[in-house]
């Protein structure tokens, strides 16, 4: 079939190009469509490459700077060795091991009868079921309701469908009346601001527990806040819970899906690759009553069909294991939360010993800080229209090698100017790591 | 963190629930937006299960009944033991070393040097690729020219995105005076008509070469007729070209991209699952001009984010491999198609002894065949508001264990109804599996 040519090999020559001309070229039309307007920017782009640019210490992005727990990574070896369905598409709206093992854990957390087939949707990481979700019920002119701080990529989403973001701040209730150390407790909904948002417009809403940025734990009574509304005015929940199994000092998480009346209109979404620590796998999914979910599945055979088979395998392998030893002390979902919750302490002591402020998660792998106190001269011009923290967290790579993200980032555009002064750092991350930020701190705080 | 509750253990009890009650609750409103009204019938769902309800011998859905060569599958198990960056996320627009790699070998293929920051795009299957093309190019009321017989999923993406489908077939130009045996060549497009398809509403034109489910392989002659019309009326060109290594009989596979004027307006779509016989690993991509490639990221970095890291590095270290080996008999691109070339061959004789008339393929690994000289009778009454073809198929898997896939499903609903009397066979499965088709084939013949 292949014949080499005289000169160049089976190979074309390569023509050098112009780059001017190579851009555009004869196009003359606008190229792209209206739905992606305005949501071209993306934090994550980059401040990853600025971290990657300037190979600063890594507190950044959220995932572990170590590999998922051996269990975890045999079951992927061992699927990749099971035969050719191993390497070959499988069903998919998920691999059947994966839905069915999902079903029958998620039946006993969340007290009913799950069906693996109708009520769960295998998706590409937590990110692509979010996509399902926004693409398949949010219409133009739907109203969304989003708690600030919030996972960033919920308000492109909502607006890439069309719908209307209708915000809502989480509220410090203890400006002055807090303890010494801040928890993310001490951020709370306004029960009457929350209510005011609700309106017939009103299609979803959208919750974050364990949040991220913040590490807030949604409690059962506000849960049952949210829940109360979302059934008086026929609204669905999208309850975003990939940190499930990270909480700390005995918080309990508890799933807005298993209130009363509330599995028919949750969609829970969920990710292997933070609970396995294996953020590079890419499986999530999403899970709900099939009413709903046959709707996320039109958009996923439309846009992605099938996720990787020997991927689902393994994390099905490993969700069984979990099972097997669920509520015992080799659970990873039981050692990985009491192994974060050192570096927790640890970060914690670290920033305060600096003249930082952390504020304590009760859940997640992330700590927002607050930086007003620190004096620092930012007169870096590149920056100079940035919000604060966004031209600290580019100081602090530049200038100390150490990598985090601004919280505004987790605030719409129109709120960002006032969430100015917290940073967030990630504490996935190897002691070494820790250790290699804690001492670019230390030297910092000594020289000032 | 976890406790043993009294009676449960750790889990909650479960509740059984009324299946009526359950399945919509208390909800009241139209759940699903518009985008997807229309979208929700999916043939491979229906046909995957059927073939697996029936356990037939599956030549139906596209995927090898082998494994991916071993240098691919050794690539996967090394990546995987590569430490803990191999099992995090990777750059969200695609893993370096697979850009890299992808970028050094097209250059070359295509003639012209391409960038592998701005030029390509890295996604789930070539599936994802064509969905970010559709949604990041397609507005409300844009045109885009189809050609029938295509891959199905065209279509509703389209429709998802707002566009609205102009379509054209395939005429079979020698009806009377072609040869005993009919190729997919002598399908072709009537220049007028394609012309006349061109309007000032059209943004794009979709075509698939090698050609699924036909195996047309589109010559240079052909491809320059639609660049030209293309160029002319300033449209993107969208080519799928998945089965671009599997040509047979000498024939070539000619890259759009390549033709004068046409780099700066096509997006080409590639699949490594296809490529390396690995469907199930779901890596793919879209490739050109970085001005409109950039609008494709958009929507990726909106709807998926990441794509799996290790399966993207172990593609990458299979396409240097190609790229060492290229041109020479060690090549699997050069191996593959000889290897199916016997299995095409194999199968035509075989369709042909039992009275259907195949259609050779120039490419691919699906040939169609006609089997409108076969005399059935179809009485299955709850078939029987469906296409012949549709009917057929299902008589074939139900009555003789046999999964093939009805070829009017690749043509748009207002077709369907001309295009009845073909069926699609693939063979890229294990000669047991050819083999065991035959011997169904040939019993049935044997016992009209
Ligand atoms: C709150 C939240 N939701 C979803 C995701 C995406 O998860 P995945 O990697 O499974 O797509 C993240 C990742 O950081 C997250 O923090
Ligand atoms: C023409 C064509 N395009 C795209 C695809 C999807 O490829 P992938 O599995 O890489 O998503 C297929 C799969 O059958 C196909 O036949």
């Amino acid at each position: 079939m292949w014949r080499r040519a005289a000169v160049n090999g089976p190979w074309l020559s390569i023509r050098l190009v112009n780059a001017g001309f190579r851009d555009k070229g004869n196009m003359s039309r606008k190229v792209h469509a209206r739905r992606i307007e305005g949501i071209d920017k993306n934090i994550w782009v980059e401040f990853t490459q600025l971290a990657a640019d300037y190979k600063a210490v890594n507190l950044g992005q959220g995932f572990p700077d170590f590999s998922p727990p051996s269990f975890v990574q045999e079951a992927f070896c061992k699927a990749l060795n099971g035969g050719f369905p191993m390497h070959q598409y499988t069903r998919a709206f998920g691999h059947p091991n994966l839905v069915k093992i999902l079903a029958k854990f998620f039946s006993r957390i969340v007290g009913r009868e799950i069906d693996p087939m109708e009520d769960i949707l295998v998706s590409v990481g937590a990110y692509q079921a979010l996509f399902c979700t926004f693409q398949a019920l949010i219409d133009e002119g739907d109203e969304v309701i989003i708690v600030e701080p919030f996972f960033d990529c919920y308000q492109p989403m909502v607006m890439m469908a069309g719908g209307t973001i209708c915000l809502l701040y989480l509220i410090l209730k203890c400006l002055e009346g807090c303890g010494p150390v801040l928890s993310s407790a001490d951020w709370v909904l306004s029960p009457e601001e929350l209510a005011s948002k609700f309106s017939p417009r009103t299609k979803a809403i959208v919750i974050n527990t364990p949040n991220n940025p913040l590490g807030k734990v949604y409690q059962r009574e506000e849960l049952q806040m949210i829940a109360d509304l979302c059934i008086k005015h026929d609204v669905i929940c999208i309850s975003d819970e990939v940190y499930e199994w990270l909480t700390y000092d005995g918080t309990k998480h508890v799933k807005i899906a298993s209130l009363p009346g509330m599995w028919e209109r949750t969609v829970t979404i969920g990710s292997a690759g933070k609970t396995f620590s294996a953020t590079g796998w890419k499986v999530g999914w999403a899970m709900g009553s099939g009413h709903i979910l046959k709707h996320l599945k039109t958009v996923h055979q439309n846009s992605v069909y099938h996720c990787a088979t020997a991927a689902q395998e393994a994390v099905a392998v490993s969700f069984q294991r979990e099972y097997d030893v669920f509520g015992t002390e080799e659970s990873y979902f039981h050692q990985l939360p009491i192994h974060l919750h050192e570096k927790r302490l640890r970060l914690a002591d670290c920033l305060k010993s600096v003249g930082l402020k952390p504020i304590l998660p009760q859940g997640g792998y992330f700590m927002i800080a607050d930086i007003s106190n620190l004096n620092v001269d930012l007169t870096d011009p590149s920056t100079k229209d940035e919000p604060y923290d966004y031209r600290f967290v580019k100081w602090l790579i530049k200038e100390k090698g150490l990598a985090t993200i601004p919280v505004s980032a987790f605030y719409s555009p129109e709120h960002r100017n006032e969430f100015q002064k917290y940073i967030r750092f990630c504490f996935v991350k190897e002691d070494t790591t820790l250790q290699a930020a804690e001492d670019i701190l230390r030297q910092w705080s000594d020289s000032k």
